[in-house]
């Protein structure tokens, strides 16, 4: 049995960790740690697991965790992490991070758009992307694995295949996304009350928002060379899902555009044994209810022959596919499970 | 492996049969039968199933399926089971109604609240009810098990052990209840549009709900007397959920009312033992989101010794407690499986 | 011009005092009193109001108001007021509180159910309690006027007339409400994010909120006794909105049951000439959608002869005629506008 | 005062018209025209209108009414309209036609994007775009109003300035836009169900939405020349409100590219003295919320240098600029009204 530690059990994403393993058959959380509840029954924060987990929470020492666990997971704000990470720690456990703080290889990017001194830039290099569908070989031997941002896994993987394979320009790439509350974490702000979320949408971080840069350095990867895209995230009132619909040129090949059928391809080619990424049928476009409280990626897209653009869609739980779901696939690679362990979650609609 | 058929697979509750049974290990959906959707993949329906499940949507015809199953489901409007059913049916297969077909044991009864004929009144006296924390031993046997009402499932299991233990006075019941959507079904009706029913909360079938005489016929029967109580749903802008809260007169014994601790000593009494209820603690009350997506039961009360008054609230999801998730414990039952098999779902918040 | 000053403007209910005033033919807001945004544009907070309000918030300085306006609304939490009214003030300006400080003649009851003490008990007695269908004389020579809570506006004005004639028996009365979230306030409460609240209901404040004794006394006075009830407040996700289902047996007269004719006879004896109450036809029950953005209270009735209860059920726009709606119209009545200047709003549904 | 008949009374649009009428100083609905509810009181569609509208729904004779009425609304599905006008009706009355039959100049184009054969193409040219902020003084003569799409009011006000000012590369054009569930009307489909729509977003129409060449043959008027755009709608949880993000690249004058004070430049030059249209301060945003239940359009913008493209932003209340309000406004020109005649509505929020 893999002993699991939680950083920030009782944010949205550490308590989905947390109820993810209740259903993991090789896996247990021994400590959930917390900020602002150390010492409460973790139960008393989450009713919705009253007389399931019994523990109390417990503080966030990351040293004194590494004795006792063999994987850590860190769903705290960017910083954190890098401020308690250390080589003594990483001889003992795995790290896998849901904050921001190992996802750019380039410590100036990630101080421009965060802000923020990054405390541990030696472990950059060595800390793997852990975007699964795409970085799988190298998750397996990691001890560092950067979990990826929400809007970005389902941005990526949304453009991955259609970047790879040279059918789109990468400098036409816009990515216009739509996301549920709860991306906006469970921290006690007027911006995020009911009252000021419902019946409204909104368009935020326009041209400014911090996954960018993730976006551009992973599909750059893909494109091989340096990219740089618009994105645009908005509000929607609803608790959980990212929609990403992205928009991109076709690249002529051989004097004429790519079609449909050479699209799907493209998109088998990478996803056709992907347990977690449906590629739906033609005409079908995806909705966030049908991936809700599931690990799956869902896309579709539309070849527009009146503009020579391609339209991508993806849709993700972003509590799963984007944080939880994700760093506990990534858990099963670093320790060599079966990769869908505690993972087949059908989704709930409605 | 129990092979199952749906009938009406593509309502709400149905669907949520289909859902529940692919993380049941006895068991395993045949048929997906349909009204409307005959021919039609079950997952151009519900897209959340795609992937998941491959089958077509097939018809009603009883008797066919009952060749081809071992239980069948009825998730239909009033009146279509009782029409279906037959002795030869029955004698190959076991079945359980989701309909109020033969919920009430007074066919006038039925006839009066529900306003249509009784097709089948053979099989009233036959049929089991099955809550199943109550009924448990009946329905072991039982070929018909009549599954109750969500409304019902949760006002019965809150005031049964004071109702049951003499510790309310019947008269004076009065039963206030909350539900999500869902619960007014998948048909196509303007009432029941995103627009109308959104930001707006309303009570219906004010002294009239078909509810009312099967909560009081069950109740009456923990009582030792007929019972005749206020029951007052109202819908809320919510997928799913039903929230009751009722009110009762306490009754004095030996000269005194019970205090709080008399009162949960008589719901530890029946539900002590009961993997599916939940007594929360004092001074915590039930909210929906505590329960939704699994089979729990949540209980709180609040004795206020001002009035002589006691307030319990029960909570439970509509689809799983209130009808799918009862329907596969009462299956569980029957089949001589694990009652808990298929339904150990923690509850999903947010 | 009727000059005005809001304390409290920047929260929901003294942001709607300022929207409805926007309208009012003869008065004009000239302070926006504000304790976290004070030196901030007031549209800078509504961004609704960008354009149609110009001004900067400024301090809650009620004695330098004093000297400014005309009237003052305290739309604050409970004390304010109390801490900063005095004589001076009073003589200089009428003041319209919103909180509860003035609402309850007995200060013991004030500070057991708010947890506080009182700081200005010598005006309690002078204070009108400024529910203007029952109150309207004596509101007229007011100086200072106790606007109700939201929950009591509802709860008394669907009950009163029976009380009032003698229908229903007080002590059998129990008032089942649900309230949207506006109710809750704008400050950054945890319980109060939109993912908290979402997709859930929930009772809260069960035999203990602070609204039971301010119905309780008013009732009291329409039944000529000391009332004691059951008050339980849900909360349910949508903005705005209070729906009230009142329980109350039905008193005998002449050997015999009230009916439903008699029921509305007393409706219309108190109500018939009130422009803000619309008793609904027989077998229509009140939605909150059709108060909405309204100073309207809909009312509507079903008389259970199975129980001998009558179910009384009443809507409001929890902020409106929950709070600044009757503000406005208390302010009307007491400088002798017409009482439904500024408040002609056509509830607007979706 | 101006008589108004309203076909299509009980959809959203034509109750949304019938409310804002409500508080025109000069005009009142006299003609309640409804296919689905004639003879039925119109409160009794709308509750929200109980005490306030007493007439009964009438059917939809337009020859009938126009002889009765000054102005016809009508706020029908696709195809009504164009069947029921002729040069007899024009001559008596002015028609503002809320459905697309008058908004296409070329009818190839509209049978090819609606799917039905045009009734009155004989009426197209003479009938003027509605779109009161660029259309003012050709509205100010017509007899045939076409009422602009929600979407294209939206979408086109939001980019119009930039084009016309040549700012940005037409062929570029990108709209991504997402609308409350109103914009769906009020027909009694599943996938509208409440249980469909909430907790979920999805595109729909990609690259063959019915608004798109509408978009395209009035901002082709304003670059110039022809103009193919990409249009992405999608349907989000709320009930009101259209939000447009919208992409170009920006254009190049004398070697370097417009900076944000040209962006903001050309906007003021179009919309500075418009009283609907509010421009945003640098670094807001719209936000639906902010334009509920007004006649307003907000529009921010973003000038993304990274990318040299330019992030438009606008804003509407489908029902109102974007369908009832704009309806009414171009009554007022056509009259000779103030513009904002019964059209001072202010935001509410929340």
């Amino acid at each position: 049995m893999i002993r699991v530690g939680i950083i920030g059990a009782t944010g949205y994403a550490g308590a989905e960790i947390a109820r993810i393993l209740l259903g993991h058959p090789e896996a247990e959380v021994v400590w959930y740690g917390s900020k602002s509840y150390v010492g409460e029954e973790f139960s008393n924060v989450f009713g919705s697991l009253f007389s399931i987990i019994n523990d109390k929470c417990l503080d966030d020492n990351m040293e004194e965790l590494a004795d006792k666990v063999d994987v850590i997971f860190t769903a705290t704000p960017q910083g954190l992490c890098a401020s308690l990470i250390n080589e003594e720690i990483l001889n003992k456990v795995k790290v896998i991070d849901l904050s921001a703080d190992f996802r750019l290889k380039d410590v100036k990017v990630y101080e421009e758009w965060y802000k923020i001194e990054h405390k541990a830039p030696e472990f950059i290099d060595e800390a793997v992307y852990g975007l699964c569908e795409i970085n799988r070989d190298k998750i397996k031997g990691a001890r560092l694995v950067a979990n990826p941002g929400c809007y970005t896994t389902c941005s990526i993987l949304t453009a991955y295949p259609l970047i790879k394979e040279g059918l789109i320009d990468p400098d036409t790439l816009i990515v216009d996304a739509l996301s549920g509350v709860t991306g906006a974490g469970r921290g006690a702000k007027v911006a995020n009350l009911f009252c000021e979320v419902n019946e409204s949408c909104k368009p935020y971080g326009v041209a400014s928002h911090r996954h960018t840069p993730e976006i551009e350095e992973q599909l750059g990867y893909a494109a091989g060379r340096k990219m740089v895209i618009n994105f645009t995230p908005h509000l929607v009132p609803m608790n959980r899902g990212i929609l990403a619909t992205e928009y991109a040129s076709l690249v002529k090949k051989d004097g004429k555009l790519p079609d449909s059928s050479d699209i799907r391809r493209a998109y088998e080619k990478y996803y056709g044994d992907e347990i977690f990424i449906r590629l739906l049928k033609d005409g079908v476009y995806p909705e966030t209810r049908w991936v809700q409280s599931s690990n799956f990626v869902d896309i579709g897209f539309k070849n527009d022959e009146r503009t020579g653009r391609i339209i991508m869609m993806g849709a993700i739980d972003n509590l799963i596919k984007g944080a939880a779901g994700q760093a506990v696939q990534n858990m099963n690679i670093m320790f060599g499970l079966n990769e869908t362990a505690g993972l087949k979650l059908v989704p709930k609609c409605p």
